[in-house]
């Protein structure tokens, strides 16, 4: 492989300046580049002000081998891109023909007349190179300024990430990128990013250089990545992905992007068993992260979002006496919306919640957080009693996610109880 | 007013280059900023490296006369705020006691004991000023380098929030900011950004340059701005927001952060009405976003998720001549769904909602984004057919906040029907 080329980003908007957006696109141009073994050494976010971007633009030029310019793309003339590039390499501005026959076919497959405003954005750096957008109106183009290849795509994410695979194409063949960085992703849930670093630090000190372990936290669930650069590293990495499977496999998802709704509904469908759910607190978050998936349908004929006592008895049969003498918020509670449930859906497995949300209705004994699941078929079920004392929306999403994530282990045979329950059990 | 101080940014974290991390904190530095009517002009973002953040953190002084830097304030060795500011100000890092006292205070009581990672983050250039941290173990700090004045802060977004109060009252005070910029949000369903923007365009060609009208597109809500700087300005902002009553009042939830189930649960409880709702495409979200507002069980005492049409039929009794017939995605399915919610829920007002999420279920007659919609209470229910061919889960966001809006649009006695109706109506 050649050097690695230096790479810096610079993005424009008045809008990613104003805070009225958050800029995501710089993290997926960087995910990408990644791919590549690439990552940005600096990235510059300036407003739409002529001046400062051309100043900015090539103060970067001269200093990496690749800019990557995002926004300012668009029709409006706020939308300055080009001209300032065109200044910068000393181009001037000229009309691109293949930019205005790929506005003339776009507008055409609308039923759209072909305006002045869109028509700018066929006004390119004269000597530019295009790069197609598979998805939207505005082209993008790159040009080499001081020896640095100036790339310029536009600011609307799905455009954006249509354009990437050719830009990383332009890449690898300028730069004679010949390996590309391997990443192996591991979807998990139950675990915590320090809890999980912490395990691998104890149990394999000799954990080898060459495997890059890292964490990326999301709500509810913890991504663990392997990447290797060069072929010969992948069957050591094969040995991590071994040590980690054993370290916390019952805790491993799936890979790629796998959400834990759709670990459980490929499990349901591969043992052909269908599913339901009874929610309280969780107020249809579980129902609605299982119809997230396309083919839900396949298992899932529905479920109950009982908020009120009144319904928990009156569509899933939970007694009266229950709920007076224990609570809704108690294991037999939980236990007969789970039979309920079953009953009313016709499903083979169910789960039940019922919980304090917040921010209000908690009490000494059953402080806010404090949520009962129960789970099983018409043989066998299951509870626990967990507290989350979180914000109510992430802590329906945890207890959401919890559902799911005993469905999960239910349907692959798993009989351990994910390590978070340790954390959180109540009784 | 003295004259508006320039205003740069600095973000550190590998985190942020290599994508792992989205950065939402200069969004929310530069919301607050603009209550001081401050907007960034420039941000620099660079992992954790020493060399890169003293040149660029001595640069960005040299141009501005506020820099805030974010991130960088933990106790690990990648953590280099402090280290690099002491060595741009030439001024040596010392141990400061008020931060020993602050780490002190905060590990206490977590019963933890200070160890010598923590007590790094009391190694604070010399001469600076702290900042206090009301939530985290990390205290911020300021300085003025080469006229700039230097503020720093914590890259966890709780801590960096808890801290902004302070730094604008230090920023009011230093440059003797006494106006305060005016900001009215309103909250709106069914509006496009570019429609709006339209509308006011061609009905108030003399809208007055001193109020500032922007917008903030989200899905499935669209945010408008109104924003003065002079406290003499607000009579006008008051015109401008009764234009705006006139123009498109009826798509206006409310103010603030007001989200349209909020708008719906407030309106409900002051008219002492329960709602229900019968989902089959949206499969939970309905519910899910009813109850992720506190209070939600004053008015919502459950929904029901028949993604099948078993349980259309066993649960809220749809014909099965009506299914065989017209088909689940019809007019007649979603009447009867209402009339099985209300049934079934004893509530006062439903919704029901069937439709084609896709990717997969479509045909030429009832393509992917079809959806059907039905509420009302025992004695008038009303309809609507539309098509939203959008990617599954935003279509399933689409659907359930629409299905609210026609509840709110009910409880508040609107009988105009919301104008994106007309562009998606099917029949």
């Amino acid at each position: 492989m050649a050097e690695v080329p230096r790479v810096q980003l610079l993005l424009t908007g008045d809008e990613l300046m104003s805070g009225d957006t958050v800029d995501s696109n710089s993290a997926l141009i960087a995910r990408e580049l990644a791919g590549l073994g690439l990552t940005p050494c600096r990235r510059v976010t300036l407003g739409d002000d002529r001046q400062a971007l051309a100043r900015e633009m090539s103060t970067l030029a001269s200093d990496a081998n690749v800019l990557i310019v995002n926004g300012g793309l668009g029709p409006t003339i706020d939308d300055l891109t080009a001209a300032v590039l065109a200044e910068v390499a000393d181009s001037g501005l000229e009309e691109h023909p293949d930019a205005v026959s790929h506005l003339e076919q776009w507008c055409e497959k609308r039923g759209l007349v072909l305006n002045a405003a869109n028509r700018k954005q066929a006004m390119l750096p004269a000597g530019c190179t295009l790069i197609p957008n598979p998805v939207g109106s505005a082209v993008g183009f790159s040009m080499v300024v001081s020896g640095c290849l100036v790339l310029c795509t536009p600011g609307v994410p799905g455009e954006l990430r249509a354009m990437l695979p050719i830009i990383l194409e332009r890449l690898r063949e300028r730069f004679g990128i010949t390996l590309q960085k391997d990443i192996l992703r591991l979807q998990t849930f139950g675990l915590g990013e320090s809890t999980a670093q912490q395990l691998v630090v104890d149990n394999h000190p000799d954990w080898p250089e060459e495997v890059v372990l890292s964490f990326r936290a999301g709500a509810p669930q913890l991504e663990i990545k392997l990447s290797v650069t060069r072929a010969e590293d992948r069957p050591l990495r094969e040995q991590c992905h071994d040590w980690l499977q054993s370290l916390f496999g019952d805790h491993i998802i799936g890979e790629g992007d796998t959400r834990i709704a759709e670990a459980v509904i490929n499990l349901a469908r591969e043992s052909g068993i269908t599913l339901s759910c009874a929610e309280s607190c969780t107020g249809g978050m579980i129902a609605s992260m299982l119809t997230q998936i396309a083919g839900a349908s396949d298992v899932f004929p529905g479920g109950f979002v009982t908020y009120s006592n009144a319904l928990k008895q009156s569509v899933l049969g939970v007694q009266a006496s229950t709920l007076e003498s224990e609570g809704a918020v108690s294991e037999a509670t939980v236990k007969e919306m789970v039979s309920g449930a079953l009953d009313a859906s016709g499903a083979d497995l169910a789960v039940a919640v019922s919980g304090i949300a917040g921010p209000g209705g908690g009490s000494a004994e059953k402080p806010v957080g404090t949520v009962w699941l129960a789970w099983g078929d018409r043989q066998r079920v299951e509870t626990v009693c967990l507290c989350w004392p979180v914000e109510r929306v992430l802590f329906q999403t945890m207890v959401a996610a919890a559902a799911l994530d005993v469905l999960r282990r239910r349907l692959a045979g798993i009989d351990k109880q994910s390590s978070y329950f340790d954390q959180r059990r109540m009784r």
